[in-house]
């Protein structure tokens, strides 16, 4: 595991409570209420298909919330490649309070490891040649979690929202142009990064010699790509990062990563990744 | 559309507002702020690619969050079939704020339409034939706003949470058994539904004897469900309703539908479907 | 004490931080901080009126908010008879931490207590002959705890909300009729309770021929329910389950409960209970 | 109705949205969703029981968080009088916006009318000659709004929380002793009321000794207490506030308000009252 | 310190949370998750510039919620003198955790600090002579904290807020005059605080003969304080607290204190007190 | 005004609905309850001392949520210099809601325009030779809002939070080494600035040649900044963006604004700004 992947605890802890509400409100678990008290139960995290694991701490925090005589042993954490089979943690407690937890945990387990695990999948594929950025298309109120599982899958985080950096869209360079743009935005927001989208060569050239920090290469053929980072390379100027993005995918990505350009991103890593199968197996003791 | 997909309006503010709160804390959107002030926009939401739509209060909710002043007209609404390149609504008002909300109302637009796409789909496999139904592998937080989005698809909503109804697993019956768990929940919980999961056909047999309301038939194959619906359906006591359930995909689901079983749960639908392909396209004026 | 009869604990949590949030914002317990530092006390829960106890994890809870030191130990729990004089507790502590949570936890038993002590009489009072049943008419913001209550007092609960199963009611069938409300309530909410509200024996003569799972037979008295009873037992339908409701009180709980009806509900067990008289004895050391 | 009474909006609109969420969550009003769109209905608020109507806002507002296009027009207000079969309000709009918020709004109505009636029938009993006071005993959730309804009722606010003023009890009096105490507070707490608890006719000499602003004599018998007034009226220093507390009933409150006392403050209005039966009678158009 | 200067533990809670989630969304701490796993600190919260101490359970708060393996110990604790370069605490644990957490605990110690400060700077300038009062000009979000911080200053609290006591203003006082305002305070609001602002000697006369609890001299000299102070010690009913108000500063302060008046509220210590520097001097393990 | 200054209005909302709970929790306005139903009134916002206006939106919110019927025109907007004397707005409505808002919204506006003033004094004194930055010394909870009262005051926002950017401070150089920790910066989080503290001219020298974007000179003279910079004109690399900071005041902010480093940060401007003093002067109709 590499550092610095798990998500901030408090936006864990928030996440887990408003997930457990939606699923116990208005009667707790009703089923399980059926069970006499005194069971108690073991019951092991099992893989059940290959992928890189991501989201220990909410399954965690989920049984916690439930129960906190519940034990959780973790044989495995966020960032880690997982086989088929594999136990990767075990939970041991009232029988009740596993089963009640149990789906809550397994929800945040097999979102945030599919997307983990769909990162994980292009950053392969890029052989290493360049990084794997997500966007902002994350599902509404769970972006803190899954900007941290896309760093679980050796993915980087681009902007973290509207408010992190400038990103200078067609729409705004319509209205203000590039030159214009990027000099408001060093006057305005000193430091951050001024990154500039580019959907021709032309404004590739316009970005350049205004000096942005990072250029968004949309909708472009590899070979285009290819023109841009040779002229990305020429400036007298700092080279700019250069970002690919639209529409990329599983197939199409190797093909970018060689162009030379620094990032791809990919909206798809976090708007749909399917689940990574995940499973509880329980045993009463 | 059929009536009744919409979801509770007090769950879109929230949801809404929290997406929202997502992108713009801690200093908004430092871009858009660079525009001058004054310039309008007019914008066309556009589908990229087919689908069933859902998801339209969301989006609607995330302008009037942001700016009370955007207007916006819908041409196509939850539960619509939509068709690549056609125009869904029309947004118009200050630039600035049609830039600020776009990405929040493209989230849940994309996500929910996914989902009711993917549910569609599904739908359409069964040839009417079986009902589709969801699960509680929802993604956490948006329970709510997922179901209306299955039904928005044309599929049925299983239990809403562990609080809705009697749904019976392995562990329970391992402690209890299926005659007295029925019993249990019959006097614990009059007038829920009672639903019990059978792995083999001597389950079923059980099932039908304690007389459960439901059966979910876990893992088997399409002849096991055939079989286990001809003794259902030669039960003395009212045949329960037949779901079957476990890994079942766009592949196979035809296969299930063809049982004479009545609903057909699908996880996927909820944890798995990819986004629908929405865009804004923006004019600046 | 029945299992399951306590509360989801994340509901607990979140009222009693409501209700300290009620009591001592702006400035605290302004009397209790006159006290010196490092006076303590002990103290017992003190039952004055018999009754059926509820609310245990709300006054735990509400002294681990104020003060983590604090120690409590119950030697009643929810669901137990208890006899006025009965110590039902006993806590100790720092005294300013024990007067500063007293009332918020006794608010919660008293009121979660009441609860459970009148649905028990009304139990009492059906000699086992029938279920008392709570209804939607529970305190704003307290349903969870208030339908916990019930069950400690060894009553059923109801619907939890108005998504957890289909009532149809009057103005519904006005607009649909009953054959057809209870067909588009099978169709589109597969497996769920289908219960039909009957104003007369031809309702509910109708709702048998449409097969509803269960009737609620309205305002009607202790003859005409067992005219009811009667038709239902006749049906070559599966029976449906029998609930009378409309205006009943501890006198005419009886009656009904001897016709043959399975549950009687009644409002009034949550939205009219009085208070169980329970207080905290406090010795300082 | 006297002026004063309403409770602050946020509190109102906070107290709703819970209470709708209870209801709604998380497949919203699934009997309703059965109506076919377009069906809209008219509806009488009407009285059941003859009372002292509150909670109007808190009515005005479910209908309006549910569906702002739904008109409510009110005939009554808080604090009013109302008596069996009037007509107190009138709603108009889709029926089924109008079924979804109906138990809402009722509950608030029933529950908050209760405690007014229930108030106004104690201040009834005194012939003007006490002034009703509630107390802390409130139903967690819902003091501010309980407070307004026990204004609306005709009685007054006791303290609305521990942090108000200074009430020391037989605990704090252990440790402190009243001289010391009443000291102590006027140093700390400048301005603030410095109310003492009396158990005895010599506690009261004590605390009129020590200039105390108010003394709740508690439960003394009327003799007792119009000795304590006796006392009260004969100090040199400003004649405290004087009131009684302690197991205060219907019945009792009479002879208590003929001592010369001037507040009576009586737990049960907030945590015993019945509902006052409010029901809304909807006609499908 | 004196007892009782702790804001109430749910408050800090709330608003530690909040903090550290203005800090740490959407990706936490992206500098400190560059360090390798393992890297412990040892950390000393040092004083910069002599003052008191205010905000130590938020700055304990702030720690636990990040990371509940951290060890604070404090050698100093709220209402405190402190020293230039004294050490008032330490800190051990995980290095990423200490500096994660390090900006909000200081943002509270600094500005609760800074408020504690400047009180009791007012405090001491008073020579004892009469009490420094907060006022209702405190931070919006933050009241509770703050009105705590100067208890630790050796202030004292007015008003928590608006529903605290009455305070009659020269806008309530147009409407309605003194003595029927007084009158009317007095009927709906038994034992309540009646406080009167007065803006000349007449209005005092008024006031006392009214009989109000105290007098807000607002925008008087000192020597028309002192003819205030000498009607009040004159009057036939108790004489009432005093308090002056109106842009009182650290050089007026002390010629107010000596005129008799009981009270000098203060807008300027919870609305301008600068912050009180204090550092927390890092090192790694 | 220049555009961009306005906070997010869901953070505004958030927050006035905090502030006025603080205010109005559990009884309301006591006070403004006494005034008879219907008087009305009109106020003039009206600056004291001159300064520069923040915080207009806020204030607009506080009306509103109080009561909906009030009328606000404003004359000033936030960024607008303003005079003493100057009426920067107009409001008009019922009296009792003008009284019961009109604390929260001179809180918000006083507090924010106190900023944006310090701030503007300050960006004055530079002489438009260096930009203004503000810190993450901000007050809890009001972050967003007091970044923006910056920008209406003529400063610049530093990082937001945690997650913006890169700061290399010297705890974290201790453990990685400068060159090793902008590598691993880059590395993890592409695009985002990286900054790097500096205490001494070989540690500039150090990451000039690391190629840092920003490099934060602390604690420095005058003299000391001076050579920093003449170091990275020289650099062969893109000059990286300059900061000073450490303990600069009014006073010396013009000799660090000579010395040709770019933006000069006052972690006072968000913490120890006074009050500006605006008031609200109201009369009755």
């Amino acid at each position: 595991m590499q550092s610095g992947v798990q998500p901030p605890i408090g936006a864990v802890r928030a996440a887990v409570a408003r997930a457990l509400d939606e699923d116990l409100t208005p009667l707790g678990d009703i089923t399980s209420a059926l069970l006499p008290p005194g069971v108690v139960g073991d019951a092991d995290f099992v893989v059940r298909t290959a992928g890189v694991l991501a989201g220990v701490s909410c399954a965690t925090e989920a049984f916690a919330q439930v129960d906190s005589t519940v034990v959780i042993d973790w044989a495995a954490t966020d960032g880690d490649d997982v086989d088929a089979k594999q136990v990767i943690g075990h939970v041991s407690g009232p029988l009740a309070s596993i089963l009640t937890s149990e789906r809550t945990a397994l929800n945040f387990l097999g979102h945030l490891s599919g997307i983990a695990t769909f990162t994980h999948e292009l950053v392969v594929a890029t052989g290493g040649r360049a990084r794997i950025w997500d966007t902002r298309k994350t599902t509404p109120g769970l972006r803190t979690l899954e900007k941290a599982a896309v760093r679980a899958g050796g993915g980087a985080n681009h902007r973290g929202n509207l408010s992190d950096w400038i990103l200078l869209k067609d729409n705004h360079l319509t209205v203000l142009g590039i030159e214009e743009a990027v000099r408001l935005a060093r006057t305005r927001w000193p430091a951050r990064t001024v990154h500039v989208e580019c959907d021709s060569l032309d404004q590739v050239e316009e970005a350049l010699r205004a000096g942005a920090d990072a250029l968004l290469l949309d909708n472009m053929t590899p070979d285009e790509v290819r023109s841009a980072v040779a002229l990305a390379n020429d400036t007298d100027e700092r080279r700019p990062l250069l970002e690919v993005s639209g529409g990329i995918t599983r197939e199409t990505v190797r093909a970018y990563a060689q162009t030379g350009a620094d990032c791809i991103s990919v909206g798809a890593v976090t708007n749909s990744a399917p689940v990574l199968d995940i499973g509880l197996d329980i045993e009463v003791s």
